[in-house]
């Protein structure tokens, strides 16, 4: 069978090399008749993908390569494009994929990083940290304390790879957990699940709440003005899913009124985030920059074990594990 | 057997209240024979101290109201101060203490809250989080990567409540815990332990370095600018003990120039930090205004549950807990 690992020109981080490529084959040692061959620039994309079955590739490569229309002429043999992310909303409405191609995401890639980043992000509300960043611009010593995270309730919104680890993290932590997701089903590292469409009925108890959703229509604007002040006086928020999930300048506002205690986002809109914006300079906000579930010592190691997994199943002819469909949206 | 409790007159956060006294004897009912009195002011203090035989207070208290030499004559029946403080190096030597007076410190009630602090600032190093504050200064969306603590190195100074506590978090996020303290006695967070007189053997392989031992004579400068460049290159350090434990200045050189690669420290020399201080524009420096280790949602309360262990022990005969020697300083 032959693969294509199309890297991004630009991409100096997180670039799929033919050792990590070697080092994956060494751990599924039943995928070593693959052909493979590697490329980051259009000549060797051009060429790679009149004969490749399957791509392993970014979201943006596949944003830019594959316009709607394109892959039939382009790709006649392919049946897998495996993206090396977990939110493809970028590839939404997904009208470029034609029949019998799998979409393909790396969800649980990011459940350990994001568990330790949820973990930190939470600890660091705790403990006034956004606080302590603004008072350190102008030289400001001013003690606030904090309390433990053990007995307080955090409402994490997602359950997947992402909200997965974080819920095992916070429960870890003596936290209780409610989960928020699309059905009210039990979740191991849970006390309690609801569903997505009664959320209102829980954000009042939510001392904590997270966004680790995939970004999809129905998700989108999920925490808007009205539900960020159904959040308890002094509820603390994390944004590790979309800029978009949230009404970013509700969240601006509560900050500054006071009705919200303090907020870490790793997600912004736009991205990156314009030196001018409003949100380097709202008290009780920290931002880092999209970088909360990707680790680079473990990333690409863990795609292509999910992407053997999804290889495996399909010479089965079993259901794809991490395939994408255009009605759910990941 | 009467016990007086000096607040000092300014304490609005944690002074012990008549409420949380009454709630600690109802955990321990063998104490409800006790005679309390509560003040915060000087005509309070000199009354009840004619007839005190224990007082609890803080360690500013004692060290303004207990000058060398005047304890026989103020407090004639006194036997045991309890200081609710793990720290009391500021009332070094001791020698305001006469025989058969026993000095106690609450060590123990940090560990739960040091913990946190101590396992938030290891995640804050290893996603960067110092950098990104200062970024933030400027606006500038600039992403790094981190990698999952599993796997990498910490070493650990001081065993004690707070470097216990954070010890115990760290094994549970799968870190390698080098522990080091007087002697080399093992412990059960630590998968190896050293003498401080051997810590040069072990600095270079710490990834992470964490101080939370006390300051003494044996452990003031102890992380001078000789062992700080012993640490390997990019090695990120967190100080929770005391500002002295370590050159300040070095710390600050040694980031700058890239041989440590962030540190996070709740203390300071001195305390509070002035407006003009180097340390708030050193990149890659984080500074919280000593609160790492105190919740005040559960603060006075353990303090006092030590406080009875101590007099139950005294009532027996036995040795005190937390008793701080003149010879250990702690």
């Amino acid at each position: 069978m032959r693969i294509h690992v199309q890297n991004p020109a630009d991409e100096t981080v997180f670039p799929i090399t033919e050792q990590q490529w070697q080092a994956a084959i060494a751990r599924s040692p039943d995928m070593a008749d693959l052909e493979v061959s590697f490329a980051s620039d259009d000549e060797g994309f051009t060429r790679a993908m009149a004969e490749a079955e399957a791509i392993v590739t970014w979201t943006r490569v596949a944003h830019q390569r594959f316009p709607k229309g394109a892959l039939p002429g382009l790709a006649p043999k392919l049946k897998l494009i495996f993206c090396t992310s977990a939110g493809l909303d970028k590839l939404a409405p997904f009208d470029f994929l034609p029949p019998g191609v799998a979409l393909l995401n790396n969800r649980g890639t990011h459940a350990a990083k994001a568990g330790e980043f949820g973990i930190m992000a939470l600890l660091m509300l705790a403990n006034h940290i956004p606080a302590f960043a603004h008072d350190a611009r102008e030289g400001r010593w001013a003690p606030r304390f904090g309390s433990v995270l053990a007995g307080r309730t955090v409402c994490i919104v997602g359950l997947g790879s992402l909200g997965g680890g974080v819920a095992a993290r916070a429960k870890q932590f003596g936290m209780k957990v409610i989960g928020v997701r699309n059905s009210a089903a039990p979740h191991e590292s849970c006390d309690e699940v609801v569903a997505q469409a009664d959320i209102d009925r829980v954000l009042p108890r939510a001392e904590f709440l997270v966004l680790a959703c995939p970004l999809t229509p129905q998700t989108q604007g999920l925490l808007d003005r009205r539900r960020l002040s159904l959040l308890p006086q002094g509820a603390k928020v994390v944004n590790i899913g979309r800029g978009p999930l949230w009404d970013q300048e509700a969240v601006c506002d509560l900050l500054e009124s006071g009705h919200l205690g303090g907020a870490v986002t790793d997600v912004t809109v736009p991205e990156p985030l314009p030196a001018d914006s409003r949100l380097w300079r709202t008290p009780g906000l920290f931002i880092t920059p999209h970088m909360s579930s990707d680790d680079p010592g473990t990333y690409n190691d863990r795609s292509l074990d999910i992407f053997f997994d999804n290889l495996r199943a399909w010479r089965k002819g079993e259901a794809l594990p991490t395939q994408v469909t255009a009605e759910r949206g990941y």
